[in-house]
């Protein structure tokens, strides 16, 4: 649909809804202007994270050496972010996953996010968390080419979230912090729960799912979901 | 709850929805008197399945060599259904999957049930299908301690589906084959859509995911789901 049309069918819904007209011909759009487009409705694209790690720079220094300058392999969808080139190794009480991408740019503690399945495989006890929120979360063994960090906490599986802009999230209608539930198209598909809404000025608009969740709801970094209060 | 206290219940609910008594005090259920009771609503044992192998004789003998005597490690939940202790090696264009399990008793045809996570790892398209539909299914190398066989198809994802006896069925209100929806408990809980019910007298009730789908939904072999129609 055009922008041109998709414009127009919000200036008759808000005059039909009797909603005077914002500046913006996206906003705000009321629930009732929002279950009219079908398109619209699965409008979320969806982000598929396999296991990464973020590092802080401290431990960069130790497992790259101090001064080694890392390459930018790709950026990512969240502006801002992106992919190096380089990778870890990870290593818990019963095994290893080799390989594991590292995120850039450094944070202020180093964070491991892994799949509930590379969890029984490593023997370590991850829990369910939100980015960032890594109190009380097992630590791991990092492996890289100069050296080894034996983390204290850090390891975490990815509560599944959408990132979103304040306007956005106007559009939607939903807040900061807020669950929410998501339909998933598809053979595999269905409706997920206690999905977290994180909004920010530097946000675009993106679910993000893990590789496990992806691939056993049968969904791709392509697919479109659709936000379910 | 009580077996006794179960019975009683049904017996109101049957007085006051004005349904005739059946001879057993499970069926018929009114899907009101189904409602009545919550922890019957997540009634449905989950099985939750790795990645296995169900071979043809033929298979067999190659892989084992003719007359080997496979041994029990334990009986599945499906009556008649069992783990050998033997596992074969699986291997795709892309990859090889060490130790999957064979499952007996023996088969007409060999059958490999992957997750799509190790399809991508072995490069194979294997599409999603009940057990038993693998007409136009990709192939595999399957590799045993006597012999090798080049699968000509047999590749799936298993789709996720219920087992129930015709008496389990009748009590939820539904049909072989018919779709229904599972609503799954937890922090990583939802919906999912497309489940396939299989009816038989041979079966008990449950419900069968794979580890991926059970991992990215947060259930164990030990969760109950609830049906959805």
């Amino acid at each position: 649909m055009s922008e041109d049309l998709e414009s127009l069918l919000y200036q008759m819904v808000h005059h039909l809804s009797g909603i005077e007209m914002g500046t913006s011909s996206i906003e705000p759009v009321s629930e009732t202007s929002y279950k009219l487009d079908d398109n619209r409705d699965f409008a979320i694209p969806l982000g598929v994270s396999n296991h990464h790690v973020h590092l802080s720079q401290a431990d960069a220094d130790i497992l790259f050496g101090a001064c080694y300058h890392f390459k930018k392999l790709k950026d990512l969808s969240q502006p801002g972010q992106y992919a190096l080139e380089e990778c870890v190794m990870i290593v818990g009480p019963k095994g290893v996953i080799e390989k594991v991408r590292i995120l850039g740019p450094v944070r202020k503690e180093t964070q491991v996010e892994l799949t509930r399945t590379d969890c029984f495989k490593i023997g370590v006890k991850a829990p369910l968390r939100l980015s960032g929120e890594i109190d009380n979360t097992p630590g791991c063994t990092i492996i890289g080419p100069a050296g080894s960090v034996q983390l204290e906490k850090g390891c975490i599986v990815a509560k599944r979230h959408i990132h979103m802009s304040p306007a956005d999230a106007k559009r939607f209608g939903v807040e900061n912090h807020q669950r929410v539930s998501l339909e998933l198209p598809g053979e595999r598909g269905g409706i997920i729960q206690h999905v977290i809404i994180r909004v920010k000025d530097s946000f675009s608009l993106e679910c993000h799912l893990d590789t496990e969740e992806a691939n056993a709801l049968g969904v791709t970094g392509k697919s479109k979901v659709r936000l379910v209060k």
